[in-house]
């Protein structure tokens, strides 16, 4: 036996499969087991970037959220559900590694910038070997769709969940330069509240699918009211000091 | 003649050669021109990092800062000098897009993020085609070089250029889940009294050269008073909801 295997997390980068690096790119087409999160049902945003670079070999892992919407953030059981779920995982992962074997773990964007991978990480650190390669976020993804630079000179930026209150929301959008709205779907109302509350509504930008095949890049002014997909983010460009 | 050619501002990631996209790792293999800025007289950063990729036949610009800190930022003069080099080098690269060669333009970590790129985009757009390629920013291979997530759940990031005067930086760190002060150099002085006046020295980390081979990971306590290199990132982890 040769010691343990590694569980790599690897970020994909926005979706765009020439935007993952070229790290990502090689554990990929050359990995024995990859493991990814997706909702019951589905086939998974992380899977579908990589479809058609697995080897034929690859074993898959599809790890199935348990809850997603169905039950409130705030109700002590989804805690519960989601805790065990990743225990679970992680507990199947470090398996494969214990026997010897790699693993890599697809994730959106960049693994340690709100992603999922990083509560298997919490769990598996210190029991087998983890490396985390960084990846483009989905938020470069978006700004760089608007074809303006997100931040000049002496710019503050501000990165706000959209889950946060709306009061939280607009105190904070008021007291920044450059902005980034992540986790928007059936939060769009709020967003767009408070966007209208802190004087940013007129700057903002929707962009929908970041580099994907559906991007879509509007002024949040124009999206007009329909659902806001979960691949979402709102954007106001900083304005700073330039020569 | 088939047009003019495009002049892509590619972005290399934090340093890693293996972090760069695939796309720009393509890019910069195959071009015909490639520019960059520099220090005079030094190698610079960008132009290292991709040491060995470029083809045989490649044409190298260097564009070289006619003043970086020998004049303060608040002088007239800083900004004419700086404003009139930007606008010779967009001369330059444009002339060649204009005889229909593309030109590849390297830059360190993301374009968009706080880029010099930035000011060549404003003054090419609309005269000649210009594409960005996004990529791994500095900080996002800087937190994952520290083995730890930089946020969760609803935890709010906050990005703050260490060029800001004290006041203003103790109050957004006090005010904020997630920190990351970029461009610390010889700002590193400030930013430990603006952390120790926020309450937020004891949980800083000092992360140098990021995924480069000289990278060095220190909880900021134990830095010591050395002077602090330009690829320089401070960072407080955010410490939100996790199941
Ligand atoms: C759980 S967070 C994961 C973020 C990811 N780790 C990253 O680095 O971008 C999910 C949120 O990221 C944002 N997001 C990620 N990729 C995106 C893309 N390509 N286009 C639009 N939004 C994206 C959306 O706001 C989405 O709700
Ligand atoms: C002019 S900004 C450019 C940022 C770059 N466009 C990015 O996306 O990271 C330069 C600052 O970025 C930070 N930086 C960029 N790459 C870094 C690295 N590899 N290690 C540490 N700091 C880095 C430093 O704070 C530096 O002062």
């Amino acid at each position: 036996m040769s010691g343990p295997g590694t569980i790599h997390g690897v970020g994909l980068g926005p979706g765009d499969r020439e935007l993952m690096t070229v790290r990502a790119d090689r554990l990929i087409r050359t990995a024995r087991h990859v493991a990814y999160f997706r909702k019951a049902g589905r086939p998974g945003q992380a899977r579908t970037i990589v479809d058609g670079m697995l080897g034929p070999d690859a074993a898959e892992i599809a790890m199935e959220y348990p809850v997603t919407t169905e039950i409130p953030v705030e109700d002590p059981r989804y805690n519960e559900l989601l805790s065990a779920f990743y225990a679970d995982c992680a507990a199947r992962l470090a398996a494969i590694a214990a026997a010897g074997e790699d693993v890599v773990v697809l994730c959106e964007g960049d693994p340690f910038f709100y992603g999922s991978f990083m509560h298997l990480h919490a769990r598996l650190e210190g029991l087998v070997p983890v490396r985390v390669v960084p990846a483009v976020t989905g938020m470069s993804g978006a700004w760089t769709a608007t074809g303006i630079p997100i931040t000049w000179g002496d710019d503050v930026m501000t990165v706000l969940p959209a889950t946060l209150p709306e009061e939280e929301l607009s105190r904070r959008m008021a007291d920044c330069d450059a902005l980034v709205v992540m986790k928007i779907g059936r939060n769009i109302g709020k967003v767009r509240r408070a966007l209208t509350e802190s004087g940013r509504l007129d700057a903002a930008w929707l962009v929908e699918f970041a580099t994907m095949a559906t991007q879509r890049v509007v002024p949040l002014n124009e999206a007009g009211e329909r659902v806001t997909p979960y691949f979402s983010i709102v954007l106001v460009h900083g304005r700073g000091r330039r020569p």
